[in-house]
């Protein structure tokens, strides 16, 4: 398997890179407009072609890259099935795998920090690795406050479906605001400070309800864009607007073409 | 490949298992004599016999459980070769890759932490992980007071044989005290706050000179015992002497059934 962290510095997300060598079937998970051309340039330096994106939940605080790669590479759009998206190509729940050739990947409902989060285990019985999307950050975890979020059901998703995996177990979050890339499912347990040493239920809930984020700034161009797979809505911020620009055209002169209104 | 971190309180040590599945080979990185049986029982309960024991440095903070092992499996001792210990049975170098049935691992010389220390990188072209011993640890790095140690040279280590490697490589350390078990290369490189974020090494060593560390409490019966690949000397305080008790007799036992003296 070949793996790559890839990071996109304004919203601190981590894009993960894995691909089946033995079929060169590949699947980007997370991936965010603002850097849909690094990951490409990456793809193509290890001799790749983008076969999926797959995302962990419809995001708020980034527009996600999986239309704009579509556009300039014809890979698959998948998501929750749950989120019922009709611009996605496949929809995936837990209980059945999504395989990337032979890498499998068991997607996990982890509501909470959205209605219809999901990670993804990779446990092959050699390698434990968990994508944890906003579920689960490197002592911390995502924000419960928008988007269906609910406190109660993110303690549930992260001390019963996480942290009843082996300690051993990697966890690569979506996002870290620190420079740290990794953690392990022991780490958390022993350290989270929100919901590590055995912490209860009504503290967590407590400490989610106390946190007085700030609004999201992406938020009300971002949500409304990702439920059209990273479709660019025409109210976006102008200091945002760069990489929607870039793929306006492809993106216009492709989805007009595939629907035959066109050329 | 199976693997498993395993966790040494008193002296807050990682010892790593890794095991071949094809082969059932086995090694034991860094056994501490305390949890001898712990680990043993890990490797029955996977089903493996241990092939292998190897050190990454010689030890002041706890006693390797090498010898213990030996004289209860038959496994053999492992230490790097400049180390020149006449109770190890095979001795490892950089350039040459030491064979655990189809994993390998690539000895590094990274000196500085202890005079002759080595760490040892698996990369099989889709894994990237090191352990590193004493010489990088989780936001810290092992003492340079004792032991040859030496904070330019341990300074050179860790910017020229770890931080040249991917950013994503796993990085395994034999220590933390705060109950962290993992990093990687690249979050080492931002925030160790000793060696990360491009310092120069005249801050390094100013940082490790000012360390004013305290006398290590079992430096005295521990660097001697190691020298002997874990043989317990007389001089063990009574606190410590629990494990070197419940192995004097079959040590003794085979050790003098192997040199044909006896029996």
């Amino acid at each position: 398997m070949i793996f790559r962290q890839l990071f996109e510095e304004d919203s601190s997300t981590y894009t993960y890179l894995l691909a089946c060598e033995e079929t060169g079937e590949c699947v980007l998970i997370d991936p965010v407009i603002d850097t849909a051309e690094r990951d490409l340039a990456t793809l193509n330096d290890l001799g790749l072609n983008l076969t999926y994106t797959l995302e962990t939940h419809i995001h708020a605080d980034h527009l996600t890259g999986a239309l704009k790669l579509k556009a300039l590479t014809n890979s698959q759009i998948v998501v929750p099935a749950m989120d019922e998206l009709p611009c996605a190509d496949l929809g995936v729940q837990e209980g059945t795998a999504f395989k990337v050739g032979n890498i499998e990947l068991h997607p996990l409902f982890t509501p909470g920090h959205t209605g219809t989060h999901h990670a993804y285990l990779l446990d092959n019985g050699m390698q434990h690795v968990l994508f944890t999307g906003d579920a689960l950050l490197i002592e911390a975890c995502g924000r419960t406050d928008f988007q269906s979020g609910d406190a109660v059901k993110l303690y549930k998703s992260i001390t019963e479906k996480f942290f009843t995996l082996p300690d051993e177990t990697l966890v690569y979050p979506a996002h870290d605001y620190e420079g740290r890339q990794i953690t392990t499912i022991g780490q958390e347990k022993n350290r989270n400070p929100r919901v590590g040493d055995n912490r209860p239920q009504d503290e967590f809930v407590d400490i989610m309800h106390g946190l007085d984020l700030p609004y999201p700034r992406k938020i009300d161009f971002a949500v409304p864009g990702n439920e059209l797979c990273g479709q660019c809505p025409d109210d976006v911020p102008e200091e945002y607007r760069g990489p929607c620009d870039t793929i306006s055209l492809p993106m216009t002169e492709k989805r007009l073409r595939k629907s035959g209104d066109q050329g």
